[in-house]
Order: structure tokens, then sequence, then C-alpha cells
């Protein structure tokens, strides 16, 4: 198994969440450079790489305390789109090469490392349709360009954060383009987390393959099966999802760069879409497409409205799976008992010795987060209006949200609580042998009004079926013994075939 | 107990369905009569009470099948507002007597009886924020009063939907203060159901106060309670809904009727909406009173808001207790097993004898959708635009359908399966015998740490506490004994105030 | 165009609903047989083809009032089951061939028509996980099976509801496959009213190709586009939607007939699951394959979760395109006034002359109806505990409804709204010339910051870009002229290759 | 007014989340000690105040990257609880005098600085039912108070996180008691925050109150009325709810402190209960009391589910009201340009001095982040199982992230965008003059027919209504203007009773 802890760890950068989640930039006692905007001037710590139009957002959007910076496959995608597009525009001959050179060599850094994504310090939840992440993008990749190539920060004479930078885009084109590459790459973690879950589900469900036991159906005996062929179910369902998260994402594939502020591609050389979007394809290693339609493909979020309803799916399904796993390993001594989780923890500060199944229980409610996501995610795809959708940001907030919490929830599943599963064997056979569904298997024989009487004879009077069939001379009993072997239960069987035992009988 | 099947068995009226869900209105066969709007004339059956505006509506939404007709509730409402409405234009002068006296037979018709009720043909879910209902309305009782008057239908000249019977009023102020109404009339059964469920509980916990059971948390073994104890847990979450249901109701006494168009009072007398509401308090019974600002309450839904925020709590413990009857019936032999639920069907068409919990599983059903009502009217809530809500009309179908299926819900729960459920009293004393979860009460005397080794060594081996306890010496028997005691564990004990034990021992 | 109203208008029988809605089934004065189950003997109507098991359903399950045979496409695909359940039993020598033919009339009957589809009569929403529903068929089949075979109802012994017509058969398959069957069938029409609209709004962009307008973003004055651009957009975004259906309704292909009580198989042969399925595919047309692993396939809920994420992602995408056709045609006079929707009824009781957009409006509640029918599934789908999901009927009704609806209100978009759509031409050019959103193409000639500006002074002084532009003289006039003509802005420009003509100039 | 930017920024200490959000606790490089629990023996940080419990859950749960420490509100509402218990602990002997001060001593640190709020480790979102978040507390507390005292950290032979901290206190009652009196305090910034933006409201309803424009209902042009009206309403609407808060909010005033594991009580003293209530009334300032039926609070969330669902009707009204401010300030040429945002930051990457409504943007996706929440918490609730809610972690999550959201939002909203919002002043007047909904004015004297008429035939001929009506002779110019005094359409008038100036000219 490769599953490991979810590679968050290593990538959020403390400062950022420091200086987002402080806000108030204080500039008191540092040093500063002025720069300017439609509102005016204001000065921002000379040591920045973010600019006045950052700032502007940072101080207008004090919402979460999460910043961008928080996703790095949001900031490494806004990259691969400055990238691309600087390429393309230097091909067209519409940016100097040297200009295309110092934008390609600060987003090679911020590609590769994370050093400077605590310059992404807008907030991730923001008005603006996301114009304020696309503006600290062309600011962040501006200024480490100049001080890369030597220049102080703040040269925008020599390289220009909205001219040069973001030539040719437009927020409503770079920024949700970005988002559909960020998502591609945060699909990968999670469909190996699924596939490492349902590899461990598997190895479990060969090892129980012969604990036979009852299987429920409403809470109610129902008829006996294998524990191995209940986590090979398991294994199967959280198998399929790895395939369906591959073709959901493809969705994301068609990307509207090039599109410029509505569709229409005002400002672009025609030639500049097909190229921009050849390019990234390149930098990023996924097969994207052009959108056929600009002017739907910028104002339509109906890939992120399916994407999050699968998620939502993965998230249903794991939940199912833990409250199934916490209903088998109920007890220890009150309760199903069929399963123990290992423990991971003390269970109770008053209950010594009480161990509870607390990996299940924090699936379950990340599954709950996922699905109350998902309900943003729909209610900001609702509210797009015209040539756009405003709500693109928290849309990008839930979907990378749910995405790292998902990675992460499964793989403490899969790593502490699966891997440690045992089975209590003899406890599971017992509840077997002493169960009235067994009736079910002589059903065919015996027809269904015997039967029914039969079982609601055993449940009042406490005792087993095979004594009152035996009691009322109903079948001889090697046939009956051939009938309620519980192997035999657990899958079709030719040999009972419907009625024909009975009509030889007859 | 006085609960009895939902009312909702004889206010049905079947013709209204088929109108409504055949929606072709076929005038081939029969004779008609000509009416006109603003879109040119149309022939509508001549026995029908409805006319050209809910003609035009039919046709225009034929979409869920369900008929305002389907809702007695808001159908009498909406003929109290019409009543009061013309007892105020009466008062002012504004309204003849004779044609107010027309008006009100016919309101008088329409809210003691159902006969007519058919004739409210146009789809629960409408555009046009109500004012296809409105119309219907105003015609309904425009044909209903000419006939009661010895008139023919159609005869507008002598007495006008529009210019009479909806004389001063908007659909705007008329459409939502019928919805207030209905609502706090649905409101009544709901409370009368939950009173009658919460008794049923009370009673069963009483039934089954010397119970001794194990108590689970997180569906792990905790310590010992009583059966009873937890049955009049139901008992009292869901008696305390009943006062909240008052307290949330009450916000829709506040009423905009005489806001007319958009709450500014246009066309209307300012004497009108201080009396008509008077009017329509003592109509209906309900403490109603005019809203303090009518441009606020024209297209503010946040009374619906909050009240579908409660319903769904309602439904939230309601299936939570259902969760709860599932797990304390799951077996009969393979599970929890301490109460029986009383079969009520044949569970299963394989499995002869299985008896299911059909009654608390259709409960949960419930429950989920009105859950997903309340995210329907959610989302028309928040689609409400400038000077009114044009999603009224589904804020209406959600909250109607919701009081009709919560109500119907919890009388099932009541008649169907609390009052015959029995407790399996020895089986619940094995549990708690055989737990390891007694240890516990020893945690105050030995400690933390000490009783978590003993617990850990029970489990493992197999044993009980009490032995092992004895086995190490740890306490003396007849201490140990007292200690042990399970009826004691059910309630604050002074004798084993924490550490004192201990401490006299030490 | 092919669409015509939803077809629902004549397959819904008025009786059915009738005999659900009443469900107090009156006995005193029809003549009745008796027929017994597990709890005992009840009776029920001589003449009604259900039985017993559905006497205890409807009693127990008064909940919404639609019974399953407001579901045409659910009571034909259980008929289907049923035949193949025949057809598979005949061949491997279980049923006799006499009592398969029987089985085969009965099943023929139901498919074809709609005349005994008012037996259905079980509440739609219930407890059991779908035995009641499959019960009612067992019975309805069997009973009819025997009056066309000129047998008494009743006469089990001649042909027996459980025994002969649900052979090797388990609600826990048999239900769940008939639900997909019958989701494949609600597709058919959805895609049909789809590509119809699809088609209607691609005319209107042909028809609307050049007319300019201003197209917007966030709300506020973008750049130019024509109607055209805007309505093909919508063409496209529904267009996609026909394919996607297909898609993700081919997740219902894999089902799990065969399975039996939990996935095992007992009790059927080992050739029988493949055989059913063969049949089914046969009798319904579609290309259905059994379940690689049945036991996972009997309690996964996860192809509805996905299928009616996919119905939310149509939803939404239908209320956001009626947003849009709100906010176009605000006006007359005092909004945006770009287009005008044809008008259906009159808009108001009180101001006269209004017309309103209710047929948008009816379809974004449609939308929040179906989005909230998404949580119930979703919560529906959670819910499922080990072998089976016991909620499966309210999937089942909550899938159907949005179906149905959905299609209606897809349907009244089209006919009664897309295709009487007009321009305002002169206005929307007006408005174009007017905007200060022009300055955008301005932008790659002289730069992000002198342009913006220009755009403030354009907007504080109340004058246009071009005299401004003039006035500084910061363009001559004929490149000025170049750079601002409309209907290139539409479109990306190969001569305004950003930079280029600045660079010349320069 | 008194609104500042969000008390949040200086209380989220860097460290906590610098901690958390790596979660490797890398012992490599700094002394540690040893502690002990059921799974054997760890190394924790020497320098850390919290142990080996909290360090099991820190590796257990990286779900969300943020610590209980992020909510300083719940963390001072665990020092009040602890504090309390102890001072009840001493009172009834069970706690020695020095020990009880010891823990005070701590509690107090915690409660008035949050220096050490930082060791508040544990992911929010965390299996567990909260043991982890009480484990946290009782053993930050523990070494806390040694430290203070002069020991080493880790000497819990003198002050046991256990057995002293936690004394008589469960999870299950300490730690929904601290969520409890967290909300609380949760509260009133949020009321504070809604009282300013109301105010701000009615100063710009003051501001505004002579502006004469065109109210709208569901987009097209209705009746005339002031925008002074508008923002008046938007301001009661906002102040109704910080009353309904305080109302909501009460029902935190009852707590289970004292009813231990499941609610009976077990290892209190019978004293205990009432008492340590007391005690945590008067240290945490609010009127507590303890609940009438321990079990019922144990288990029950309901007082969470309603007051989410109170905190998604401010979302909804604050969404409504910012979705109202967008369409009033559509424009600034091609919209309703009725009033002007204050300018925020650059609109726009590519469109030059293009503005945005940024902050009723970011208003409006809080508010459905906010309703995703209320889904998760409902979740939560549903899945209680039993005698205890394990998903309590969560809710409190989705709480407090709502509560500290709105408040930033509402902050935002009230001094970064109404404050500085200003009117247009004649383009309202103008609408108004050139609209057909004047005609309203006309109905009560002319009926709706003919009125109706004129409207239709003002819209098609593109002409006003006054000119109409007086070609047509309907009525002496005099009485037309007097009826279509626009400032008298704005509120009732008794001169236009209905029908009798018609009546007098008849």
């Amino acid at each position: 198994m490769t599953a490991e802890l979810s590679p968050l760890d290593d990538t959020t950068p403390a400062d950022t969440l420091h200086l987002a989640t402080t806000r108030k930039v204080n500039l008191s006692d540092v040093e500063t450079r002025t720069e300017h905007d439609l509102l005016g001037e204001a000065a921002v710590p000379a040591s920045a790489y973010w600019g006045i139009h950052s700032l502007r957002a940072v101080e207008n959007f004090p919402i979460t305390g999460v910043p961008i910076g928080h996703f790095p496959d949001l900031v490494r995608a806004l990259a691969m789109v400055k990238q691309a597009a600087a390429r393309a525009n230097r091909t067209l001959g519409a940016l100097p090469p040297e200009k295309a050179a110092m934008i390609e060599r600060a987003c090679e850094v911020l590609k590769t490392g994370t050093e400077y994504h605590g310059q992404f310090v807008v907030d991730a939840v923001q008005g603006g349709a996301g114009t304020s992440t696309n503006m600290n993008a062309n600011e962040v990749v501006a200024n480490l360009a100049l001080t890369l190539a030597g220049h102080a920060r703040g040269r925008y004479d020599l390289l220009h954060p909205n001219d040069d930078v973001n030539m040719a885009q437009s927020t409503n084109d770079a920024y949700p383009t970005a988002l559909r590459v960020a998502t591609l790459e945060g699909v990968k973690p999670l469909q190996r987390a699924l596939r490492d879950l349902s590899l461990e589900l598997k190895k479990k469900g060969a090892e129980f393959a012969d604990v036979l036991k009852m299987g429920r159906t409403q809470l109610q005996d129902a008829v006996p099966m294998t524990l191995g062929q209940e986590f090979d179910a398991f294994h199967v369902t959280v198998k399929e999802d790895v395939q369906r998260l591959g073709e959901v994402a493809a969705l994301f594939h068609e990307v509207n760069l090039g599109a410029t502020a509505i569709g229409t591609g005002i400002n672009a050389d025609p030639r500049y879409a097909p190229l921009v979007v050849e390019e990234l394809a390149a930098i990023s290693g996924h097969p994207l497409s052009l959108a056929p339609n600009l002017i739907e493909a910028t104002s339509d979020m109906g890939a992120f409205v399916l994407f999050s309803g699968l998620l939502k799916r993965i998230a249903v399904k794991l939940s199912k799976i833990c409250n199934d796993l916490r209903l088998l390993s109920s007890g220890p001594r009150t309760g199903f008992g069929e399963i123990n989780l290992p423990a991971r923890q003390a269970g109770s500060s008053i209950m010594p010795g009480k161990v509870n199944p607390v990996i299940p229980e924090v699936v379950s409610q990340v599954a709950y987060l996922v699905i109350g996501h998902d309900l943003t995610v729909t209610m900001c795809a609702e509210g797009g209006q015209l040539q756009l959708n405003a709500f693109e940001p928290t849309i990008a907030y839930s979907i990378m949200t749910s995405l790292r919490m998902l990675t992460a929830a499964i793989d403490s599943l899969t790593l502490r609580c699966i891997a440690g599963i045992t089975a209590n064997r003899e406890h599971c056979l017992d509840l077997v042998n002493h169960s009235i569904g067994l009736v079910t298997a002589l059903a065919p024989t015996l027809g269904y009004e015997v039967t029914s009487r039969i079982a609601k004879r055993a449940l009042a009077e406490g005792r087993g079926v095979r004594e009152i069939v035996l009691e009322e001379g109903l079948l001889e009993e090697p046939v009956l013994d051939e009938l309620l072997r519980i192997e035999a239960m657990t899958r079709p069987s030719r040999h009972i075939t419907p009625r024909v035992i009975a009509a030889a009988k007859g």
C-alpha cells in the first residue's frame, strides 16, 4: 500500500496563514513602497511581492482567514496560466521575448516550490469573481520576475502586472481556467487515496472470506453471508469511484482561456486562444482543449456542479461504509460485536477503557461537510448572471476544501482504521446458528406461507428453526440439513432449484 | 390518547386532482361561456366557477399535478381574506352592502365545506408570485356568489372578480396573508399530533421505568440506565416542540394585508389596512396584526424560513428517535434486541416471517423530504428581488406539504408503532450484567488509570469487571457490590462521593 | 420542433389518486373477499386486483396521497421485471409453462396501457424498502393473470403472488431493478424536452445574430456582444446536457436482478441471474447487464446520487437561463428592456396591463424543488445500512417527481416562452453606444492605466469615451473609429494585435 | 456607528495554525517528556502544555488544518466549565481547596488572554464526540496550573487532567455545555454587527426619503415609491433579527452540566449538577440553568438546528438585500442605475475603469457558505444515536465558523458599502415619469379592464399613460393630474377612495 499522510503537511506556509488571518497590514514599522490604482495611492510593504490591488482586496475581504495561498494547487495553476499566456503572447509578437522570459522564470519558481505561496494573501472567499486572485497573481508574478531579474519590486515600467503579465487575459478566462487545472491536480491525490482504500478493503475481504455471519436488511436478521463478501462489496463500491472521478474530471479539460472578458475574445488575436491553450496543455500535462463556445464556457459552472455532485457521492459512500463499520463493531458486549476497530485513542474522559470508533466518526463528519459544500457550490452556480458567475471564488474554496478534506479523511480511514480491523469469528458464527433468518432457505421447498408460520413460531417460542421443522415432520433430517448448510446459503445453489425437491417429495 | 388518522382523508376532493392532473381542459363536449382578458377571449366550461385567468394558469403551469385545492387550509384562508376585504370595503363605503353580502356568503360556503375546493384548479407550483391563485380565488368567489344569488356564472357586470372581490387588494398582500393564515391553521393538527406522540412516549417511559439496560454512546457500551429513562427523554424532546411551534408560528400573526401592490398602500384608503386586518383577525380567530413596515413585510419571507427551519428541527428529532427505535429493536436474534416493535405487515417477499421497522422507516423518509423542502424554501426566499418574492407559491407548496406529511407520519408513529412497543426485560438486564461499562462506577474510587487497565483486561480476557477487581484485591467485596449496584448507577449518588471512599480506605 | 405537452396528461388515472388519497378502504357497502398474511385475516374488496399486503401498506403509509400508480414508468418497469422472471423461471424448469404464460399475459396488459395502474394503490413514500410496492405488483399481476385466465381473484392456489409471481426474486433485487428501468424510461422524454429547448434557443440565436448589445458581468456594463451570441450560449449549455444525461443514465444499465435477498443469490439457481437480466434487456430494450458484485449492487445507491446530481445541474442551468431572461426583459420602461417575453396571462390583480415573466419564474421554482429533492436523495442514500438501503422508496419518489417536473417545465419554457421572444433591437444598440465599456477596446493600445483614467472621467462627467479620447488627443480619429467599431468587438480581431498599433505609433 | 473590523483579527494565534496545519509533531530536535495512556507511552514536547491525549488526536485527525484554538470563544468557554467544576467539587469536598485554586488560576489565564490558546492543537473536525477537545482542555489546564504553581509539566501526580480537572465531568456534558456558552459569546458581536448595519440602513433611508423611484415586482415596473422607503425596509428586516437572535440563543441557557456520561449523573454527587451550573452562570455572566431532563439534554442537538436555521435566515436576508443593491446599482449606463455603490477596488484586470459590487458579492457568498453549514449541522444532528451525538465537533465547527464569517461580512457591508451609497436622484425620477405603471393609480377610478387596455396601448405605441387618457377623454385633466401625483402614490390616499370619484362622475 502506498498511502501516506495527506501531502498537505508540507505545503501550507504558516506565514501565509499568519498574514491573512491578521489581515491588518501594519505598516508602522516597515519600509514601504507606494503604488496606485483607480482609487488613488497606497503604501505596501517594500518587501511584499503583492501590490496595491492585493492590498485593497485584503482589506475588503476579511472573511474566512484562509488565503488563496492555502491552496497550493490553485497557486501553481495560476502560475501555469500566466506562463502559458506569456509564451503565446511572445509567439504572436505581442510580448517582447525578454519580458516573456522574465514571466516564465517567475512562474517556474511558483510551480516548483511553495516559498512564495505566502504572497497569495487575499482571502479565498472574496467578491469580484476572482479578480482579486488574478490581480494578486499578476502582482506576485511581476514582482517576483522583477527581483529575479535584479530589479526592485514595483518597477512596473519594466514589467507591468496588467499590461504584461495579464496580457490578452481577463480574470474571466484566466481564473476559471486556473481553477479547472487546480481541480485536475487535486483529483490525483484523491484518486490515489481511494485506490489505496479500495485495496485495503479488498485485502480484508480476502482475510475474512471464510467468516460466516448474518446479513442484515433494515437492521433485521436476513440471511447468511461472509464477512469477506461484506468487505469486498466496500472494496468494489470505492474502486468504482476512482474511475468515475476520472470521467467527470475530464469535463475540466475544456477551458475558456482566450475568451477574455465575456467570451467574445475582445482584445485577443484570433490566433491567441488555440495557441495559449496548447501551451497550457503542454505546461500542465493535462489534455486541455479550447471550449467550442467561449461565451457559454465563460459563464457556465455546470462542470463544477456535476463534479461537486460526484464528491458528494463519494462522501455518501464513505459515510455509509463508516456507519456500517460502527454498527458491526458496536459493543464490545452489548452490540453486534462482529468486528473490532483498532483503538486509536482513549474513548472517554469519564468511562475508563472505552474505545470509540473515532476514525469512522470523523469520516462521516467530513462527508457532511462535503455535502454542505456541494450545496454552497450549487447556490453559487445558480446565482450566475448574464455573462459571468461572480461567485466563482466560493466555488473554488468549496471544491478545493472538499478535495483536501476527503483525501485526508480517506487516508486516515485506510491507515488508522481498515488496516487494523479484526473479526470475531466465533461470535459471528454463533449469531448465524441462532438466527431465524435461516428459514428463508426452506421457502422454495416449503412455500412462503408455511415457512412464515415456522418463523413466527420460532420467534414466539424462543426456539430454533431446525427443531420446529423436524418436530412438525415437514422435512426429513438429511434434506433439512442440506438445505440449512450455511456456506451454501452465501451463494446461488443449483441443487435447491425452487420447488424441485418439494415436487420430488410430492 | 386522541390521535386519529390524519384529517387529510376527507378533505381532498378527487375531482380536483382529476381536473388538475389531466389539465387539458377539454371543451369539445361541454357547454361553455366566453370570458376575456388582456390576451383576448377564451371559452371556459359553463359549469366552471373559475374563469379565464384560471384557465390561462392551468395551461401555463402543468407542473406537479397538485392543484391549490389539494390544500384545504389555503383555500379556506383565501376565503377569509376575501371576506375580510369585503367587510372593510363596505365599512369604508367603497363596496355597496349588497355586493359585500354576496361575497361574504360565498366565502362562508368555501370556509365551511370542501364542496367547491375542486374549483381551485391552478397547479400549486406556478409563476406569477401567486397571482394565479389569487385570480382563481377571485373568480370562484365571484361566480359562487353570483350563483348563490341566483345569477349566471360570468355576470361580472353584477359582481366583478377584480373590481369587487379583489377590491383594495393586490396578490402581493392578499396571497401572503392567506398563506400565513393557512400555515397557522396547519400548525394546529401538527401540534396535536406532537402532543399525542409525546404522551404516548411518556406512557411508555412509565411502563419501562424499571427495565434496566445499558446506555450507549457512539454505539459503544457506556453506563446503565433504564429503558424508561430512554423513552422519557423522547417524550421530553417531542413535547418541547409543541411549544416551539407555537412561538415560531406567532411570527405569522403579523400580516401585510392593506399593503396592496408593493407595501405603499397605493389605491387603498388609509383607514383600510388596520380595518381589514381587524376583520381578518375576527374571522380567522387568530390574533393578527398589521405589520409595522408594509414594504418590508411585502417582500420578506423570513418568517417562512425560520418556520421551515423549525419543521426541519422536528423532522431531525423524529428521525433520530426512529433511528434509535430501529437500533433498539434490531434483531430479533443478531441485533440489540432490547425492544420489539409491533408487526405491521409482512417484511419481505422472500424472507418468510421477517418483520421490519416499517413505520420508523417511513418517518425518517418524511424527515428527509421535509429537510429537502426546507432547502427549497430557503432558495425561494433567497431569490426574492426588490419589492416582492416571486417564488411564494413554491414556499407555500413546500410548507403546506411538509405540514401535511409530518402530521400524517407522526400519527402513524404514535398509533402504529409506539403504542405497541414491548420490552425484552431479561435480555436488557443480561446485557448490563455482562458489560464492561460498569467499570465507570469504580473510577471515582480507583482512579481513571487503574480502571482503564481493568477494563482493558476484562475485554482481552473475556471476563467480568467484578471478578478482576476481586482477583486483584483492589476493593473488598461489600464495597465493590455497593459500587456496582446497577440501579444506583442510573442516577447521581451521594454515597459514592468521588474519592471519599478511596480516601477513607487510604 | 416536436415538443408537446408532457405526456403525463393521459397517463394518470384519476381513480388511483382518489383511492390513495382517501386511503380509508371503506368496505361497508362493497362485496369482499378474505385474504390472510402473517398478521391474520382481512377483507379486501372483491373487485380489487390488489390484496392483503397492499391493504396493510395502504393503512400503514397515509403519507403523501401520491400512489405508485402515479408513476406509469415505474408500474411498467415492475411489469417488465415480473415478466422477465417468469420467463427465466420457466426456462429453468422452476415455473410451469402455463403459469409463466398467465404471468406474461398480465404483464403485457400492464405495460401497454394504464387501465390497471390504478391498482397500484400503495403510497409512493413508504417504509419497508419497497416491499409494499413489490407486494402490490405481485398481487396485481397474480389477480390480473387469474381473471384474464377466467379464474376468480384471490385463487392463489392456482397462481400465487409470492411463490409464483415473485419466484426467485426478493424486493431487494426486483424493486431497485424496476426503479432503474423506470428511470431509464423517464430520461427519454427529458432528453427530448432538452433537445427541443436547445433547438428553439439555437433558432433564436440565429434570429438575433445581428442584434448588437452590451455584455454584462457582475451586472456591470462590460463589452459588446450580440444577442444571438447570448442565446447561442444558452443553446450550447442546454444541448450539452442531452449528452450528459445519456452518459450518467448508462449507470442504470447495471442491475442486480438475481441478487435476491442480500446479493448472495440465496434461493436462486446459479443460472438464473444472467438469464433473467438477459430477458429483461430483451423486454425493456435497454442494454442491461448483471452487476459484477451483487452484494455491492444491492445496497449501493451511488448511481441515484450521481444521477440526481445531474438533474440538479440541469436545474441550475435552467434557473440561470431563466434568471437571465427575467433580467433582459426587465422593464418594460425602467429595466434592461432588451427583449420581450410573450405575455401568457395578466400579471397582476391590481396593476392593470402588467405582464410578468411567469414561465421563467415557474422554471426557477421547479429548479429549487429539484435541488431540494436532490438533498432528499442524498440523505436517503447516506442512510443505507448494511446489506440494504431501506429508503429506496423515497429515492424513487424524488427521482420520478423531479424527472416529471423538469420535463413539464422545460416544455413550458420552450413552447410558452422562448418561441415567442422578440428583441428590442434599437434600444440594445442605443445602450451600447452610450456605454463606457467600449473603453476596453482601447486598452491594448493605450494601456490599462490611461484607459482607466478615461473611463473614470467619462463616468464622472457623463460623457462618452470617444469624445474624451479625441479631446485629450490620445488617438487620431480614424484609428479611434476603427478601434471602436462595435461589431469588431464581438470577436477576436487580428488587426488590433495588442500593442502593435501603439508600437507603430511610438 | 460603532462597527469596526471583526475582532477576529487579534485573537487568532498564528502559532496555533502553524502547529495544527503542519500536524506532524516533529520531536527529533526538541526536548520531550513521556506520557502514557491506554495505548501505551509516547513522547510529547517538554514545552507543550498539551499531553498524550491531544497528541493522539492531532495524529488521528489531520482534516481541516483548523485547530480548536482558532475559536477563542470556545477555548474561553472550556476554561469557564473547568473553573465552574473545580469550584463545585471544592464546595462538595471532593476536590482539595489547593487543587481547586490551581485549576481556577489556569482557567483565569485562558479566559483573559489568548497567549495559551495556541495549545488547543486538536483539529476542530474530529471523531470522538468532542472527547479530544475535552482532553486537550484538561491537559492544558492541568499543565498550565502546574507551571503557574511552580511545578513541571506532566506532574499529574500533583494535579491530574482526568481525576482532578475533569472531576465529575464527562465530555458528554462538559463539551456541549462549553459549546453553548461559546455560542452565546459569539452571538454578541453578531448582534452588534446587525445593529450597526440596521442603523446605517436607517440613516440611508432618511437620506433618500425624498428620492422618488419606481418600485418593481418580478423585475417588472410596478408602482412608485421612494428610495428611502426601500432602504428603510432593509433597516427593519435587519433590525428584527437582532431580537430574533436573542430569543433563539436563549435556548442555549439550558445546559446539561452534571449529566456526566449519558445524563444519569453517574459518578456525580446529586448536589453537584445544580451547583456547578450556578457557578458557571456566575462565571460566564449568562443566565444558565440546568436542563430538566438530562438524558434528553445530553443527546439532543435541537437548539443548534434551530439556531443554525436562524443564521440561515439572516444569511438569506443579507443575500436578498445584496442582490437588490447589485440590481439597483447595475450599469452604470446600461442597467437600472438608481444608486452608486462606493468603489472599493479596480473591478477588472482587462476592462479599465470597471467597478464591481464586490462587497455585496462577498456577502452573498458568505450567505451560501452559511446555508451549506446549516445543512452540515442538520445532517450531524440527524446522525445522533442513542445517548449521544457523536458529531458535535462538526456542529461546533460549522456554527463557530458561520458566526465568524457572518459577523465579518456584515461589518464589511456596513462600513465598505452601505455607508458610501449615493443616489441618482434625477435618473430615478425620469424612470418613474416614463413608466406605464402609473396606470395603477387610475384603476380604482376607471376599473381594471379599461386601465388594462390603456396600459397595453401605451406599451404598444411607446407613449405615456397621461396622454392616452386625455386623448380618449376618459378623465378631465385636473382629476387626472391629481390621480397621477407621484408622491401621493407612495402611501395610502383617502381622496382616491376606490370608486368614489368615478361614482361622482357617473
